[in-house]
Parts: C-alpha cells; structure tokens; sequence
C-alpha cells in the first residue's frame, strides 16, 4: 500500500532543500530504475507495477529494502514523468567524496553549467567516453537533479563525481588542463596532448577569469558557418571525441 | 495597437495545422528576430517593445512590413517564451524547394527525427559547420515548429533544407552516403573520404531499413563506456566535426 506520507515524501523529494535534508534522491522509469538497480547506489524504497515485477523476477528477488506494488497512475502521481509504466526508486545519495585523478586518464570539470539538462547529456557523453571521474564547480547543477537524472539515461550510476572550488582541486592535482574558448588552438591538430582535465565553462559567460588563470592549453572547435557558439554539452562531445582520438584510446 | 483579431492570428500560428494553412510562423526573443530580419525571409508582422526599438533604429528603419508597438507583458502574452522584453516576429515561410548539393560539400540528411529540440540543435550544429543544405525525411519534425526555432539561435535562416523522401532524394544524388550506425567503420580512422551525404537516424529506431541501402560506408563513434548510445544531436556533431577534419575544410 502507498501510504499518503510516503507519496507526501516522494513528492518533496522533487525540491533540492528536501532532497539535501533527506540526503535521498528518486529515479524513474524503467532503464533508470533497472541500471540504479544493477548499480553500487542503495536504493531504500520501490515502487513497482505488476509489469515491472514480472519483467525483472530476479532483480526485485535480490533487492533487499521496501518494495511497494503500486498502479501506473500511483508512479505519475508521485513522479516527474508524464507517463511511467514501470517503476520509481527512492535512492541514498553518496557522500561528496574527493577522488584523485590517474594520470593516464582524462577527468571532466565544470564551471558553472547551470542547466540541468545539459549536466545530465554531459554526463551521458563523459560515460559513453569512459570518462568515469567529474568535478563540479559548487555552482554547477545538482546532480541528483530529477531532470538531470533523467537525462544521464543510467549514467550516473556509473561516474564518480566531486563539487569543489575547481581552483582549489586543480592546483591540487598538477594536471594538464584543457579549457574550451573560441580563441584557442585547433582540436583537429593538437600535437601529442597529454591526458589531463578538460574545463567547459558555464553556458553563457564561459570559463570564469579564476578557473582561466589554471588553464594550461586554451582549445577551439573549429567553426565554418556563422553560427556563434555551439551548446556546451555539444562542445563536451566534441572535445571528448577529439582528445581520445588524440591520445589513441 | 495589438488588436484581438491578431492575438488570435499569432496564438493560432503555435500548432502546425494553422500555420501549415497561414503559410507563416514565428520567430521570437532578440537574437533570433535580429537574425529574421537580417536574413532573406520575408517579416510581414513586427512586435517591438519601446527597448528593442531604441536598441535597433537602423533595423526597424529598413524593415517595411506591419510595425507594432507592444509591452513585454503583451509579447509573452502571444508567444511562447516566459519572459521576453524585445520582440516578435510573424514571418513567411518559405516553398518546400529541392536543392541541388554540390559534391564538394557535405549534405546532412534525417530520417525522421522527430523531437523538435533534437532538430533545432542539430541545424545549429550543422550551421556551426559551414553545413547549409539540410535533407529531411516527410516525418522529421517540422521546421517551422517555434521549439524548432528557438534551438536553432538564428541558425534557421542560413540553412537550405528540403522534405522529400530521402531514397528519392539519394537516388537522384548518386552521391557518396555516410551513415550512423553501432557496428559501423570507426570515424577516427576512416580513409581519405569524399564529401558526401551524412545520414543520421531516428531518436530510438536510428535509420530506416529503406533508407539503409542506400547508404554506402556505415560509421560509428568509438565508445569507450558503458552509456549503450549517444543522442542524435550529440552524434551529428560529433561526425560532422570528424568530417571536416578529414576532408581537410
């Protein structure tokens, strides 16, 4: 039985200030609640249709916390989406934990990238690159953001992900640091990068003048229409693309 | 002043069936009705606030259709945007005219992708790379659609695009035909290819059996994660950008 306090919990848990005070976060639909599922994220409450049970017998076998059979009508009662035949799950967050970046390997920085829809498709990108390890600048979207979680399409559950001052984890680190600006070099003919961080900066005002100062290479994606920008996350793939092109990856 | 009559008119133009009959849609925010009327469609209908007017005296002054003067209030009241303090414009659509691609270029052609902010980001993209003729198949998303406009950023009035059935149009083009696929030629390394159409596929089915066979060399992203694909603006971008690179432009 969905309780009327659990869909009152639920449905806080769509504002950041009760998600952050409840440390809880919810996904939806069925591949987001599956890859949650199969993830090292703890998942506390499921809310399930009869389809959803019956497609995965073995997965609701071996999950262990509270498991709701509720209506299709009951998931988008609760949840963000317009329709959801499937399941929602009310899941732990993860502490804000500092990694340390492998040498050998390329790391993703934030400066600012507000819209979380654009978070959410870079973290999708980072992903498909095998990119595993992020750094969000404090004012970058929250990552437990349900429209960010949404469009990771299942990513999240596989990348670590640290919010800090980008200055103070770069001067830490001792990397090279890459940061997209149009005055930069060429993507296409960068001799012999070596792996390192890659800063995209916020959408409109770009990398801020303090995270600037610890860029070591500027890089530009060439443009030969009229168009003035590309979207950030667009810009992400693309350097992406190129630096594993480049390292040989 | 704004009459009834045409609040009406413009509120109709936000579904495709009246716009289809009106042969006219709409163009809203600063940016992108500077670039309308910058451009060669034909405005037939302007609303200007008092700022956008003192902003652009040059512009109004060689504009020579129907000028209103509206409050911020009004232009929100008959647009889409949640806040807009410049402009509207009512303009012109263009005849569904084939194009004739040159071998040197690159051509992109769509097989029915359908979500409008998928194809207005995609004719960004396509602007950013100097792309300017655009091949959509019957059930690709309408490009006059206002979402469809408002994710271009004014890149929809530099671009030449055609609705035709794409195997008509690759049949008569006898052009060399790229297509996005998962098990397709790694684009990193593909060997000194010549300009050509490049073919991207619908959001979930990718491209149409049909529209397969005439496709001559199948290409793929390298993927390095675990995330199972890419969205379709985000893998355009990504192979015009290795395009451009290897033909050298």
């Amino acid at each position: 039985m969905l309780s009327k306090n659990t869909v009152k919990f639920i449905k806080s848990l769509h504002q950041k200030k009760y998600r952050s005070e409840a440390e809880r976060f919810f996904v939806e639909g069925e591949k987001s609640v599956v890859e949650v599922l199969n993830s090292d994220f703890l998942t506390e409450l499921l809310l399930v249709t009869d389809d959803f049970q019956q497609k995965y017998p073995d997965l609701i076998r071996s999950y262990s916390g509270e498991l709701l059979n509720v209506t299709r009508h009951q998931l988008e009662q609760v949840g963000l989406y317009q329709s959801n035949d499937s399941a929602l799950a009310v899941v732990r967050m993860k502490a804000n934990e500092a990694f340390v970046p492998d040498p050998k390997e390329l790391v993703l920085a934030l400066d600012e990238v507000r819209d979380p829809g654009n978070l959410g498709t870079i973290i999708r990108i980072a992903d498909w690159f095998g990119i595993s390890k992020l750094l969000f600048s404090p004012q970058t979207a929250e990552f437990y953001n349900p429209k960010v979680i949404q469009a990771t399409m299942g990513s999240f559950t596989r990348v670590k992900f640290f919010y800090e001052d980008l200055e103070e984890a770069l001067s830490r680190w001792q990397l090279p640091v890459y940061g997209a600006f149009l005055d930069g070099e060429n993507i296409h003919s960068l001799a012999n990068p070596l792996p390192g961080v890659i800063v995209m900066g916020n959408e409109s005002k770009g990398i801020s003048a303090e995270v600037e100062k610890w860029v070591s290479k500027k890089v530009t994606i060439p443009g030969f229409g009229k168009a003035e920008s590309l979207n950030v996350a667009i810009a992400t793939a693309i350097l992406c693309d190129n630096f594993k092109r480049l390292l040989g990856s």
